[in-house]
């Protein structure tokens, strides 16, 4: 009976039909490879929600009952239809149905619970958050607490400083208030100091413009440089479909370049030029290069070598430098440190007259993981005064990003110091969380590379492995039955063996005939030994039933 | 001495360049009057902020100095550089730098602070938020405040069960994860229950958007429907400027239809209509019709038939109706009711399958007017499940709004209710501001239809006031030697002699020949009677000044 529901949910919630087709102009996907483009008849639909989203009551699905709505899939901006974002796409839908589910038919799965790594979402799988950090939110939400006597029982005295401070930063304390539409300047002096801290170099609080996440800061550069498809963006395959998203968002070109698996996801600027070349000879013009350091899904930590060869290829060929720094926080190894694109660039003698960087950070990441507070910034720099008015002006047009995430952006940048009354447990937090999620790469690394034709390079930094399955000609063959990339077919069997998600590496990117699949090192330690255990039965099971 | 330095402060703020004239291809604005477009030569180049925003101290402002830098103006998208945002725009700079020479001069100026009336920011002017509201968010911020007694002295009994019971609703009370990319499932089921509760009429919590602020939500809709500038968005003229620029940064056209300041600025269906057939027959598909009501800037609430009208207009036409509702809190005066579209869309008849309707709301309006949270939704309705699909899509690119604002606008949509803890002083806060604006904007139009020339509709809602000025000829001849438009150049006037800022209406647009100027009410009661005196005191001496 277990079997046979089973066997019902696959059929309900995996098979699917591909979305439909439309008449596209010529597309950036048409620079990649036939594995990458979802527009080829192997690739998976990434995003099909529509049976997972429930509708309003009324409404019928049936094009018959609807013919009176004024907007159709016809005639809606081709570009939203191009658009695919894996990391929140079908697969999660299956899992969220999964769920939903699971609560009235606990026995009709072979597992009790779904564990969500398909994104980099700490405290979604019970990462807790730093004390500190909250404290402060608390008082600055609501900060007539700051003049109760049982307050000082409750709150750190750091955390009562610093609140104090905060507010005295913000015009009438108004923390209800729009704010500058860079952010509030004396958190940006916050910012600007750490940054200062980390690299060695001056940094300007108006080069800080504070946003909600890093998101709407890659969408704001990506509309500010793409006017067309012949306005391209080299960004490294595999990469992080946020930038594959914006770009065709935006109605520009993305340029692939590869990171080469063979040497630890490491980057050939060779292979940099050679894309930039042929990019060229098709007529488009290369505005920037995306680069993701720690990487992301990949997890290595760029040389500094090769950050410094980074830096001179965009100086030398007039690119802006797009630099994701979102991981910095997250380095799981000893021989590897964070070095940030700005420090290189400036010392290499390169200054604001040389070369154009933007450096993007968020409080989603690092050891806080504070994702539901949408914080971050960027850091602009190398802009002509009337190209940075511009930047000014779109940054202008949403007013200004939410406060608690501004506040947040400048604690991280400016955490408790030795001496502080919250210092002792801060690094105790701190470290228990990075600690503990080095452990959790390595177990679960090695746990992947045990696994038949599996291999997986170290997670170097960020939160994700991203392990490339040989997948079996056989399993290639049914996957394509169904119509689905091979390595979504595997994720898909994944999650309904063992309820964990993950995400086909065809959502990022890849060498043409290879196969991989994202997983965040995220889960709690204690659910890691079942998580090794379901995920290696699994596999055999699917090697078994699939082996040439 | 002082009248030298004014002088001289007159001269260096107000003085400026225009900005460059790009090539631009067929703009929306072809379809405005010379005098709302800002290309005209007699229309003020709303946004120059260069002067104003500090370089790095390196960076040099002269072409050559910055040649090596890859973006020009000439490269980036001229969507962006084509887009104005007047609320935030050149006269709101100058105020900044006067603000600043304020701290250090404060001689040289014959006033002692600036005014902000240039933004509905209730609380920059010394709003206080509303207690419950922010107790709720502090407890939900640093939840192990509900695990200590203190707490019960310090918090009111319904925060702490309002902030257990949304923490419940949070999976896994993760207060810093990503939510669904709608929001959190059970913040939306609260939101749903409020607006059922206002309009008598089911909403499903799955037609829910929350958005960071109503911004992005509008953002989200022009994207989906604008593929290039043969779509067109019908839109008031005035218009709050948000709309303007989205249409301009996601390349569509915005079709004007003008409200009519003789009847209260009501809107006429015939020329809705005309408006419409002028664009078809130049070949513009209208995609949608943007209201606004209660009206920004021009503050009136539109009459029930007049919204069944538009109601019907919309479904006849086969327009996506595109309803602004953030003010739907604001009303003043008794003869007035706040309805919602989609109560008379259903009131009509209308259902799921008839007609395509989106309500935005926001955290930023109202009575709370808490604009730093950027908080906000949109109920979206009347799409067909594949359409539905694609917007879920967009949602998910940006992940989800930040909780904080999310938690706030179940809060606004659901506030405390009889025999609560928090009630009747929630009540004295909320019907204390309600009533302070009323009598604020009373106060300001019957003093602005005191002065020489100038006539003001009542504010029926919202919080604005929307003067008519009537130039003289030789202020309409300054202003052109001054390359700025009429209006913005008696606004600069005015913020120079009195520091209170308001917006020109040639940045919402109006009727050519007419200048008005946008003013909100919020500046707090004890400062009414200063300003209605120096702005008194100011039109005297500018119209002794040009009076023909």
């Amino acid at each position: 009976m277990r079997r046979f529901l089973i066997g019902q949910a696959r059929k309900g919630l995996v098979d699917h039909t591909t979305r439909r087709q439309h008449h596209q102009t010529r597309s950036f996907l048409s620079l990649l490879p036939p594995s990458f483009s979802t527009n080829s008849p192997r690739a998976a639909p990434l995003v099909s929600l529509s049976r997972f989203m429930s509708s309003t009551s009324d409404m019928a699905a049936s094009s018959d009952s609807t013919s009176s709505l004024p907007v159709t899939l016809d005639s809606i901006n081709p570009k939203v239809l191009k658009c695919e974002y894996a990391v929140r796409g079908e697969i999660v839908n299956i899992a969220q149905k999964l769920q939903e589910d699971l609560k009235s038919n606990k026995d009709a799965y072979p597992f009790d619970e779904i564990i969500y790594c398909n994104i980099g979402n700490p405290q979604s799988l019970g990462q807790l958050p730093i004390r500190f950090f909250r404290e402060v939110l608390a008082l600055c939400d609501h900060s007539s607490l700051l003049d109760e006597t049982e307050t000082h029982g409750l709150f750190s005295t750091d955390s009562i400083d610093r609140a104090w401070k905060i507010l005295d930063q913000i015009p009438g304390r108004a923390t209800g208030a729009y704010s500058h539409s860079q952010g509030i300047k004396g958190l940006r002096d916050t910012i600007a100091a750490g940054i200062e801290a980390r690299d060695g170099f001056p940094a300007d609080p108006n080069d800080i413009f504070l946003t909600d996440g890093a998101s709407p800061a890659v969408h704001m550069m990506m509309q500010l440089v793409l006017s067309s498809e012949k306005d391209g963006i080299l960004c490294p395959i595999p990469q992080y479909p946020l930038y594959s998203a914006s770009i065709t968002l935006h109605g520009g070109s993305l340029v692939p370049y590869y990171l080469d698996e063979a040497t630890g996801w490491g980057l050939e600027i060779s292979d940099l030029k050679k894309q930039l070349e042929e990019a060229r000879s098709k007529g488009i013009t290369v505005r920037a290069l995306v680069v993701i350091n720690p990487g992301n899904p990949t997890g290595q930590v760029l040389a500094e070598e090769n950050q410094r060869d980074i830096v001179n290829f965009c100086k030398q060929e007039g690119l802006v430098l797009l630099a994701d720094e979102v991981y910095q926080e997250n380095l799981y190894v000893p021989d590897k440190k964070f070095h940030s694109f700005k420090k290189f660039a400036r010392s290499l003698g390169y200054g604001e007259k040389d070369m154009s960087l933007v450096s993007f950070q968020s409080v989603s990441k690092g050891y806080y993981g504070e994702c539901g507070k949408r914080g971050g910034y960027m850091e602009v720099t190398g802009f002509t005064p009337d190209v940075r008015e511009q930047i000014y002006k779109m940054a202008s047009v949403n007013l200004c990003s939410n406060i608690s995430g501004q506040i947040l952006a400048s604690l991280v940048m400016s955490p408790p110091k030795p001496g502080d009354d919250s210092y002792d447990s801060y690094m105790v937090e701190r470290d228990g969380i990075l600690s503990s999620m080095a452990k959790r790469a390595k177990t679960l690394e090695e746990a992947l590379n045990n696994l038949e034709g599996v291999t997986c390079n170290r997670a170097e930094g960020a939160m994700y492995l991203f392990p490339r399955i040989s997948l079996p000609q056989k399993a290639i063959e049914a996957a394509e039955a169904e119509k689905t990339a091979p390595d979504a077919f595997y994720c898909k069997r994944l999650l309904n063996a063992t309820g964990v998600v993950v995400v086909p590496g065809s959502g990022f990117g890849q060498v043409p005939g290879t196969w991989h699949f994202r997983c965040t090192i995220l889960p709690q330690e204690d659910k890691i030994p079942a998580i090794v255990d379901r995920l290696t039965a699994f596999h055999k099971s699917f090697m078994d039933e699939f082996r040439d």
